[in-house]
């Protein structure tokens, strides 16, 4: 039973880099902050009106574990008021494929909210 | 300040039906069981084999989700013992495209565990 299980695993077996991948894109709102991202940079607050529902306080969160993992990137403007606005790195943009292809599937199988 | 917050919201704003996508499949282990699924019908005990590290309660729960979401369906074969073997939908399916590019992204952008 074990020797047959571990040739599923073999067969089916799931790559740890996409397992990885679909849980940090697909982690509550930070699809949808990349997704925002996608049309270009942005300011705290205008993510804040983008992205219907989210709070502030996980606004923050979010944006700084896409920021650890290099997928968006925080900028600092000079000049006073100081400027902060958040845009995709090159390794956020390249998820575009993948979330435009998600986004067709939406359109298609997700009934559209009356 | 409020109508350019507006204006924002409508440029950037977020379809609720991406939204609503990327928050099924990215939910905790369902990405994995898609992923999976998608070499072809698979029994419990074979699906619990091809994704580490999910428990049997979990697996359940998912299995679940995505049968009322119409993305997969269990079916119980007639004979003894019993078989049930859960698979993609037509609807599951089509989640291959996005699937299979945020794959390529992680194969390019996230590090090979050693």
């Amino acid at each position: 039973m074990s020797s047959s299980q571990a040739t599923v695993n073999k067969a089916h077996g799931l790559c740890p880099r996409f397992h990885q991948a679909i849980e940090l894109v697909g982690r509550r709102w930070t699809g949808a902050v990349i997704q925002v991202l996608m049309s270009g940079p942005l300011r705290f607050n205008e993510l804040l009106a983008a992205v219907p529902g989210i709070s502030d306080r996980l606004l923050t969160e979010r944006l700084r574990e896409l920021e650890a993992q290099a997928i968006i990137i925080r900028e600092v403007s000079a000049g006073s008021p100081v400027r902060v606005v958040y845009s995709l790195t090159e390794r956020g943009c390249e998820l575009s494929e993948a979330m435009n292809a998600l986004g067709r599937w939406a359109e298609r199988w997700i009934a559209a909210e009356a």
